[in-house]
C-alpha cells in the first residue's frame, strides 16, 4: 500500500511538486492510476485568475442550488489535472462499472458522500497532476482496446469542441469561421469537420496552430493580421449562413467578433474570458446577431467524443506536442505561454523525465 | 399647393421649429398629411449620441453593401418622426396602392430614385415631426376604418416588440421577464400576452409604467429596488423555462441581467444601448446563457401589428399619455426624461394647441 503519492501541487497560485495522501476510494469509488492527463488553459487562468475563478464558480453554485459543487478554496492546496486517463487499481465498495486493470477515462466530477466534487479543482481529491486520484464508478467509461491511453486522455477537450457544435445548431451546409487554434478552437475545427460542415475557416497568429487546424479540418486558415476570418469566408463563400467560434478567450474579442459579423450571424463563445470586457452592444442590435455561451459538455458527448476517438474520426496524435513527468509540469506551464511550441501537453505521472517532444 | 411646411427640425444636436420645403412625391411615392408621430426613445438618443447612432449606421450600411440605406449626416438638418399615421393627399406617378384621403402607416423607410431613406433619420425626406412627408406608395397600408388614427400611430413601436418576441422563440408555456416598461418594455409586454404566455413579470422602477405593463398583460411586476424580476419569477413559477426581454438600454443592464439570468436563460436584448459596455462573459459561460439582439421588424409582423391594434388585440389608448403640435416638440423631449409622467406622446402636427394630457 502507499501513503503517499506525488503530485504538482497548486499552492498560494505556484506549482509545487509535493507527496499528498494516497486517496482512499469510497463506496462508489475507485483507486486509478493516473496514465495520461493533458494540461488545460484553464489550469493556466486558474494559476493566474484563480480568484476569478472562484467568484464565478461560487455564481454559479448560487445558481445551481442544493446540486452544487463544492467551490475551492485557494488557500488551500489543489491538485488540478481534468483531461485524464487512468488504469483502475482498487475498487471501492458498490462499484462494478470498471474491474481492476480497466484503463479509463471519466468525465471530471466526483460523487462523494460530501457532494459533488469538481476533480482538477478540488482542494478534497487530487486530478489528474498526481500519481494516483480517485473515481465515480459510474462515471468511468473504458478506454477500447487499442486505443492509445495519452490519445483517450483527449477525450475531454475533444468534447468540449463537441459540446459546442452541437450547441451551436449549425447544419452541415452552413458555415463556419473559428477564432483562435489552440486546443478548444482545434477541437471545435474538428468537431464541425465531422459533423459535415464543408466550409470551415480558422484563424491564429501561429502558422503552427493554423497547420493543426488544417489537420483537423479546416478548408481554410488566415492569419488575421492579413485577413480577417470573415473576410476569408465572404471570399471562399459568403453565401452560406454563417456560424463564428470565439475560442481565444481575451477580453476584446467578442466586440471584435461582433463588429466582423454578418448581419443575422450567429456566435458562439467557447473561450473562457475570466476578465470584465468591453463591448458595443449596438453591434448586436444593427445586425441582429445572437450570442451563444457554450461550457463543458454532458455525458452523451463525453462517451460519443471517446468513441469518435477510438474509430479515428477525430486524429488526436498530431495535437499531443510533448509529454512531461509531474516535476516537468511548472516548466511546462511556463512553455504553453509560447502558442508556436505546444498544443497540448501531457502530463505522465508513471514516465519519470519524459521529455518534451515535437 | 403649398410651397413650405411646419417641421421641428434636429439642428446641430437641437430642435428648431421651421419652415422646410414642402416635400414632392416622385414616382412611386405619395404625398401624405402628418396626423400623429410618437416620440420614439430613439429620437431622443438621437438628439443626444447622434454621432454614436451616426456610426453604428455606417457600419450597418456596409454590411447591408449595395442596398444599404443612406446614413444622415449631423451637419445638415433631419426631420426626424418614424412612428407616422397621415392622410395621403397628392398621388406621384406609378401609384395605386394608396388612394387620395386614404389614413396610412407604413413602415419609416422611403424608396427613392437615389437609394433607401430611413424616415426620420434623413437629410432628404422630413418624418413625421413634419406637416407633411412623402411615402413609398408600395409600403403603405391603410388604417381600417374605424381605429383612430392616433392609435394606428403605435403601430411602429408595438411591432417592435412583436419581432422582439417571435425572435425570441419564446412558447406559451414558458415564462418571460420583460425589464424596463417604457414603450419598447410595454409593446414587449403586450405581445407576449396577445401570444399566450401566461406568465410575464414586468420590472421597472417607475409604478406609472408598472401600472401600464399589468394594463398590457403582465401578471405580476415588480419595482427593482424591492425584488429582482428574476426573484419574482422564481416564486411565482421559476418551473418554466425563462425568456428575459432587456427593454431599457443603459449600460450594466446586459450584465446584471446575465447575473441573475438562471442556468440556460435566454435573453432577447431589445433595449438600444448606443454606448460601449461592460460585462463578464464568464457569467454567459458558467451558465451557457444566450442573447439574442433584435431590431425593428419585418412588413409582416409591421401589417399583423396594424391588424392587432384595429382589432383590439392590442390596447393601444392606455399608452397615449399626450399630444403636442410642432411648436411643442422640443418640451415634449424634455418632459419625455420623466419616466412617471409619460409613455407615449403624439406629435399632432394639424390639432394647434394640442396639449399633454392624463
Amino acid at each position: 500500500m502507499f501513503t503517499s503519492v506525488q503530485a504538482a501541487v497548486m499552492r498560494h497560485g505556484r506549482l509545487i511538486i509535493d507527496e499528498i495522501d494516497d486517496p482512499e476510494p469510497a463506496a462508489g469509488q475507485v483507486l486509478a492510476r493516473t496514465i495520461a492527463c493533458g494540461i488545460c488553459g484553464s489550469d493556466l487562468h486558474a494559476l493566474r485568475h484563480g480568484d476569478k475563478m472562484v467568484e464565478m464558480s461560487r455564481i454559479g453554485a448560487l445558481e445551481a442550488g442544493p446540486v452544487s459543487p463544492h467551490v475551492m478554496d485557494l488557500s488551500h492546496d489543489v491538485v488540478m489535472g481534468h483531461e485524464f486517463c487512468a488504469e483502475v487499481v482498487e475498487l471501492g465498495r458498490n462499484t462494478g462499472q470498471c474491474q481492476e486493470g480497466d484503463i479509463v477515462v471519466s468525465m471530471p466530477v466526483l460523487f462523494a458522500p460530501s457532494g459533488l466534487h469538481p476533480l482538477g479543482y478540488s482542494n478534497d481529491y487530487p486530478g489528474g497532476y498526481a500519481e494516483r486520484m480517485v473515481l465515480s464508478d459510474m462515471l468511468t467509461l473504458a478506454v477500447p482496446n487499442g486505443l492509445d491511453p495519452r490519445h483517450a486522455a483527449l477525450t475531454e477537450p475533444m468534447a468540449v469542441g463537441v459540446h459546442a457544435v452541437n450547441k451551436s445548431g449549425i447544419a452541415p451546409g452552413e458555415a463556419a469561421v473559428v477564432l483562435g487554434c489552440g486546443p478548444v478552437g482545434l477541437a471545435v475545427t474538428a468537431a464541425l469537420a465531422r459533423l459535415g460542415v464543408d466550409t470551415i475557416v480558422a484563424a491564429d497568429f501561429s502558422a503552427t496552430r493554423r497547420e493543426l487546424a488544417t489537420i483537423m479540418g479546416a478548408t481554410e486558415t488566415v492569419d488575421p493580421s492579413t485577413e480577417s476570418a470573415v473576410q476569408a469566408w465572404r471570399r471562399v463563400d459568403g453565401r452560406k449562413s454563417l456560424v463564428m467560434f470565439e475560442a481565444v478567450g481575451v477580453p476584446g474579442m467578442i466586440d471584435e467578433a461582433m463588429l466582423d459579423a454578418p448581419r443575422g450571424g450567429r456566435l458562439v463563445i467557447v473561450g473562457v474570458c475570466m476578465e470584465t470586457d468591453r463591448l458595443r452592444p449596438m453591434l448586436g442590435v444593427m445586425k441582429e446577431l445572437s450570442i451563444q455561451f457554450a461550457l463543458g459538455y454532458d455525458p452523451t458527448e463525453f462517451a460519443d467524443t471517446l468513441r469518435a476517438i477510438a474509430e479515428g474520426e477525430f486524429d488526436v496524435a498530431p495535437l499531443i506536442t510533448g509529454s512531461v513527468d509531474l516535476p516537468g509540469v511548472p516548466q511546462a506551464f511556463e512553455e504553453l505561454a509560447d502558442p508556436d511550441r505546444h498544443a497540448k501537453l501531457l502530463v505522465e505521472p508513471a514516465q519519470p523525465g519524459a521529455e518534451t517532444c515535437r
